[in-house]
Order: C-alpha cells, then sequence, then structure tokens
C-alpha cells in the first residue's frame, strides 16, 4: 500500500471538481502530462446525460447510461478519483474543502454543471420535478407509472381523467424527448395491460413559453418537430407561460389544467459552487470566464461546461455536452502549455458539430450547419451518434438491444417502481 | 371506459395479496377459471429474488430481475392487478382495508412472504442490512461500493482496514452467494482502479452460528462449498454466533471484528399481515395453515409461501421459491374444484426439485434427491435453472450477456451508487 504523498511526489497538482462531459475530459487531456490530476465527484459514476429521458421513461436501465468515474480512468495511471462534496473553495490558500477532508490544488477546474431552475418559483420543483440526474430520473419514473397505478384504481372519472393527464413545462430538446416518449407509452405500451383505465385516453401537453419548440434550431425543423410531436398525439402549447403549479395541475394564461403529473424541462440554474469562487457570474449564476477559460485575476482556477459562460465568435457558447467536453481539453492543453513552458494556446473556440434532437419513433430533428434533416434519417442519425458517444462496448450493445426490442415490441423494460407505494403515496 | 363493478358481474372474486412466486402463481393457475382475480402488491413489479444477489453485487441492473405485474398477467383476462398496501384484514365481513380503499372477497390468498429477522435485536438492522427487496440491494450495493471509495480515501491505515472489511452474517445461500462474489470483486473486478488502497487486501469473512454453511444440503456438499469459498479467499467461521453488532464490527465470541460493512443473511420472519388473520403462528410468526393451505376455521383464506408453515410427508416446507410457486398452483387448483363442484384435492404434497446454490466464478453445489454435484456442473446446472426461470426472452438473454461479459472480462457492469456521497455519509 502507497499513501497519497509518496504517489504524489512533487508533481503539478491540478483539483478536478466534477466528472461530468467537462470534467471527465480534462482529466483525460492531461493523461500524458506530468502532473497529478485528481477529479472528485459527488457521485461515483459518470452518466450519459442526453439518454437520461431513456431512464425516466423506463426504456432504459441506469447501469446502461452510467459508469464508475474510476472504471474510465483506471489505465490513466496519473489520475486519482475520489467520491466527495466540495463545501468551500479557498483561492488564496489554494485548497477546497470537502465534506471529507482538505485538498490543496496547483490548478483547480470547476465543472459542477447545473441543476434546476424555477424562475423564482422554486417552491415548484416538489410538484415538477426535473432531469438532471439517476434519482432524478428514478423519480419522474416512478411518478409516470403511479401515474397510470393511480388512474386504473380511482373509480371517479373525473380523477381518473387528472391522473392520466401530463404536462411537460419547457420545449427543448429534453421536453420535446419527455413528451414524445410518454406519448408512445401511453397509446403503445401500455394500453393491454389496464382494465379499469384505457392508457389512451392520457393526455400529454407540452408547454413552451417562446414562441417555438427547439428554439436552439433552425424555424422550419422546429416546425418540423411540432407536427411531428402533434402527429404522436402530442398537445403542443407555446407562447404561454406557466404561471401556477401544484400537486393537482398548472395554470396557462387563464385556463386551469387539471394533471397530477407536471415534469419541469424549462430551465437551468448553474451549480452553486460557481457562487463560491467569488468570480463575476451572470443572472443565471454562470461564471463569467476568460477567454482561456481561467476565472478574471486568477490564472489557475478554470472554470468550464454548463458553470462556464463564455462567448465564441460573439456568441455565448451553449451549455451542451459537446461544449463542455471541448472546454475540458481546452483547459487540458492549457494546463499542458503552462507545464511545458510553451506559448499559451489561443482563446477557446466553440466548434458547433451540429444539434440533434429526437421525438419518438423514427422521428427527430437535426441540424449541422446549413444541413438540416428531419424524420427517419434524422433519427437514424440521432441513433448512430448517441450509441457511439456511449461509454463501454456492453453498454451500446444493450441500447442497442434494448431499443430494437422495444421498437419491435413497443415494450419498455426498464418499467419498475422503486420502493412501496406506501400509505401517503400520493401524498395528497 | 368500463367500471370495476361492470367488468366484475357476479363472479367469485379472488382476491390475492401479495405478487411474489406464489401469489403470482395462484393468479396463473386460475386463469382459465371463471372467477374474477384481483392480485394487490405494494410494488409494480415481481421480483426474481434467487437473483437479488446480483443486484446487490453490482452485476445485474434491477429491470433483469424484475418485471411489471400486470406486464406479466397482461393477456390474462380475468386478471385485475393494483398497486396497493393491505394493512387491515376482516375475515367476517370478508373484506380488506388496503391504503387506498377496501375491496371485498369471497377467496383470500395471502402470499405476502417474508422479511429479516434479527432474533430480538432490531437494533441491529441500521448497520446489517438484509436483503429482501429492491431497495435492499440498491442499498446493499451502495454500501458495499462506499466501503471501498472510503478506504480509497482514508489515510489512516487501521481505519481503510477497517472499511476493506466485511462480515456477512448467515452461512445460507444468500450469505454463500454474497461472499463469493465479494471476494471476486475484491480480487478480480477493482484492484486496478485503486491508489491509494488496494481492494486485494479486502478480507470477506461469512459467519454462520451452526456447524456448517448451507445446511439444507448435505453435509459433504456443506464441506465443498466451504471449500470453494476458502479457494475464492474468504474466511469461513462456523459453530458460533455473532453477539453484538454496531457501525464499527461485529463480536463474534469473545473477538471484536473491526469491519464497517456488515450483511445480513441469517433469519427470516414472516410478513406481519400473518398475525393479523388471526390464525395460529409459529416462532418466525408464520401462519400455521391445514393440509389445503386454508387457516383454521376458515375455508375461504388461504396463507401460501414463505409466510406458510405447513408439514409435507412429515417434514416442514422450506421457504423456497419452488415451494412457494407449488403453494399458489396448488391453492388454484382447490379453488377450481369449489367452483366447479369437484371433490376436493388430495392435501399438499411438496414435490422437491432439488436444491441448488452458487459460490462463485464456475463453483456452485446441487443437490437432487441422491444426485449430488458441485464445482463447474453444478455451476452451470444453477445457470440454465436460474436463466431458464427469469421471466422474459430480453432478460434471459441480458443476463446471459451480462455474465459471459463478466465472466470475461471480471467487470461488473451495475457499478452505481444512487444519490450523493452527502455530509454525512458515512454516517458514523
Amino acid at each position: 500500500m502507497h499513501s497519497d504523498d509518496a504517489a504524489r511526489g512533487k508533481r503539478h497538482r491540478v483539483l478536478i471538481i466534477g466528472g461530468g462531459f467537462g470534467g471527465l475530459s480534462a482529466a483525460r487531456a492531461l493523461a500524458k502530462t506530468p502532473v497529478e490530476v485528481t477529479l472528485v465527484d459527488r457521485r461515483n459514476h459518470h452518466l450519459f446525460q442526453p439518454l437520461l429521458y431513456q431512464v425516466a421513461t423506463a426504456g432504459l436501465s441506469a447501469p446502461s447510461i452510467a459508469a464508475p468515474l474510476r472504471f474510465i480512468l483506471r489505465e490513466q495511471a496519473n489520475a486519482f478519483v475520489y467520491m466527495d462534496e466540495a463545501l468551500e473553495i479557498d483561492r488564496e490558500r489554494k485548497t477546497v474543502r470537502f465534506a471529507h477532508g482538505v485538498r490543496e490544488y496547483d490548478t483547480l477546474v470547476v465543472a459542477t454543471g447545473a441543476g434546476h431552475a424555477y424562475f423564482g418559483h422554486d417552491e415548484w420543483a416538489k410538484d415538477a420535478p426535473g432531469l438532471k440526474t439517476l434519482e432524478d430520473a428514478f423519480h419522474i419514473r416512478r411518478r409516470i407509472l403511479l401515474a397510470f397505478e393511480n388512474a386504473e384504481r380511482e373509480t371517479d372519472p373525473a380523477k381518473r381523467q387528472a391522473w392520466l393527464n401530463f404536462v411537460i413545462v419547457g420545449g427543448g430538446a429534453t421536453g420535446v424527448e419527455l413528451a414524445g416518449t410518454l406519448a408512445e407509452i401511453a397509446r403503445h405500451t401500455l394500453p393491454r395491460e389496464f382494465r379499469n383505465s384505457e392508457p389512451r385516453d392520457a393526455n400529454i401537453m407540452l408547454v413552451e413559453a417562446g414562441p417555438r419548440v427547439l428554439p436552439a434550431f433552425a424555424e422550419d425543423l422546429s416546425e418540423k418537430a411540432r407536427k411531428q410531436l402533434v402527429k404522436l398525439g402530442v398537445d403542443v402549447r407555446t407562447g404561454g407561460a406557466v404561471t401556477a403549479i401544484d400537486a393537482h395541475g398548472v395554470d396557462l394564461g387563464d385556463q386551469h389544467i387539471a394533471a397530477r403529473t407536471v415534469l419541469w424541462a424549462a430551465g437551468v440554474a448553474a451549480s452553486p459552487l460557481g457562487a463560491l469562487l467569488g468570480a463575476p457570474v451572470d443572472r443565471a449564476g454562470r461564471v463569467q470566464v476568460l477567454g482561456d477559460l481561467s476565472i478574471p485575476g486568477d490564472p489557475d482556477v478554470f472554470v468550464i461546461g454548463d458553470l462556464a459562460s463564455v462567448n465564441s465568435d460573439g456568441k455565448p457558447v451553449p451549455g451542451v455536452a459537446p461544449a463542455a467536453k471541448q472546454m475540458g481539453a481546452y483547459v487540458g492543453s492549457v494546463i499542458r502549455a503552462r507545464i511545458e513552458d510553451q506559448a499559451a494556446p489561443a482563446p477557446f473556440r466553440y466548434r458547433d458539430d451540429g444539434s440533434l434532437a429526437t421525438i419518438g419513433r423514427m422521428a427527430a430533428v437535426a441540424q449541422f450547419g446549413k444541413v438540416k434533416l428531419s424524420g427517419v434519417l434524422a433519427w437514424w442519425v440521432w441513433l448512430i451518434a448517441h450509441v457511439y458517444f456511449l461509454i463501454g462496448f456492453r453498454n451500446r450493445l444493450v441500447v442497442l438491444m434494448d431499443w430494437a426490442s422495444s421498437y419491435w415490441t413497443y415494450q419498455r423494460h426498464a418499467r419498475i417502481v422503486q420502493g412501496d407505494i406506501g400509505r401517503d403515496d400520493p401524498p395528497r
């Protein structure tokens, strides 16, 4: 057994907080640099967030889209992985206080991402859960599956229908994916299994305050996505914001919509760790970093991924997985240049490799520069891209198998409600 | 939409509480009998408990060994499935009060199984979790994986070793399976991934109060199992009971064993619903039923599976899955005979199809009457039997694939700790 100190020697210490796309890619970029890389995350796994909605909708099991961080980095001899929670950053002493001890750094990379934002209505959180972590996905899965169970047990028609009404708030990629998949579950997966209630009676409503769904895409693709959603049976409502949410439904303008299941896909707020850095933050709490992704006045502290606010070619870099990966790799190159006394790389530039969003069975939209795709072809591109970027051969194979089986049988294999129904469940 | 009443008509109502092997098999046995079958479970899924230890040790994901009850019974037109929790049984009024309403029955089948028993030491439960439900499996998985994470973070050698010491209490099939698998994880799965600690330093201790492990098997097979465990690196201690358990270890006779992870596989206690029936129960809380599995004085109430205490050929029927299945099928035939005014079947007889227990890689023991197997051959029989009885083609395929990949790579794909590490975790 060798101690921390012996293994560490006198190498430059790079401390990375967060094992998402940004943090992991920074760690990997430093594999061949003579530094000691320490990656700390509150969780033991890296999560392939683009497929998290599939766990929430019972299509995939959690281990298919998550892998232990120390497994991913097992061959990287200069990498140490710890499971711990960062509580405080002391930039003067160059230390981070974690729940289980203090760690020193020479260079710090903060990559703790973002959570949900309820635009000043944090009281909505309990009735409109969002989707960022595996636990969120299990919670949403439980809510969706229990809604159909409750409808089956309910004898009052109006109350039953309220269990069959689903409102998804937010028309970005996650909202669109959840709505399309829910419609498929209600129409195709569940019908034969219920005796008193009719899953096909479910109403899936997608609410977007802006004028169109998938606002990050070109207008004609937004329109195509809307049409594909409507074809799947989704009630798409754009141009009006939700003004109230409680356990029994939402208010949308003058209208009250009775719905016992409301899902939140509308806003993100940067991780609270950003504010602890003492650097300037934007309205969403993201840290405004310099062109080399370090914070103003402290070249030894970098912020990357969804927690960073930076422009590239005059436009804000979007909070997406490819941007986080690129930032991680870039920061790795900046650190390497410093260690090797090379010239600093040019400021970070985001390379837009295109955008993809899936809607449902063989329905998706894709945009690569001027090339726009929709429908079946876009869906195949989406599928291949997502399977390709999954970590691990086993996961690729199982995900492909699950999708194939799901496609032919309309079944979803992960329809497991964790835990008892309990006496107070549903709690209201 | 049709109401409960319309669908029900005037058919004889069979209410089954519990969707384990017993309850599910009773429901299926009544598929072609003109009765209304209502199956109620607190959970939405049937669980293949014989492989639960694989979920606890990160080898399989939950959906591989669990399937929604209503999916399993979807083609059975006379079966209704509800997710609810039974609170009270009124045998005079022939009603059961559930958390979400009261249901009437003409015939009641109680099949709620068993939980953990700590022999009067319920305070041990928090430090020595048992394995009965998916939540138990996730909790144990979390404890095991966090133990290695904590060892990696710990700098004090004695404290580190305490994180690497594992005590499994109880030398039955579950204890043997957990011990063998843990030894494999420590020796083969994890070693390359840790930098400060050495997973191979883990001590896996299996404690059995009786004179031998796997007491349900013949003596020579117990001895073979012990040898196979020792070969895997398990420290097997028989003939001495644990006298104290807390968060820092166990007392075994005069010896204190420092271990931060203690798992309980020693005793089961019948579901509390048995006591609510007002029928005679044995020391373990199991309901003493008559030869036709009904309770004394009430031919309309049956108790089956682990909750039932009954003799067959002068010997107590063991609390195993095949016995529960046979009881379910038998009670189905009793009810059918009554409905069809046929003579009552002969009293229940347990048909012992043999016993199987796996120990580790290619190591198992099997006993079929006078035929005894051990080692590789027993392991193949175990594998084929377990895959065969899994529900669903997809599960069979994925489980086989996971085992094959686990076998060649020593990896375990479900190494996901659910939830944050948290500030107070480990809490002591």
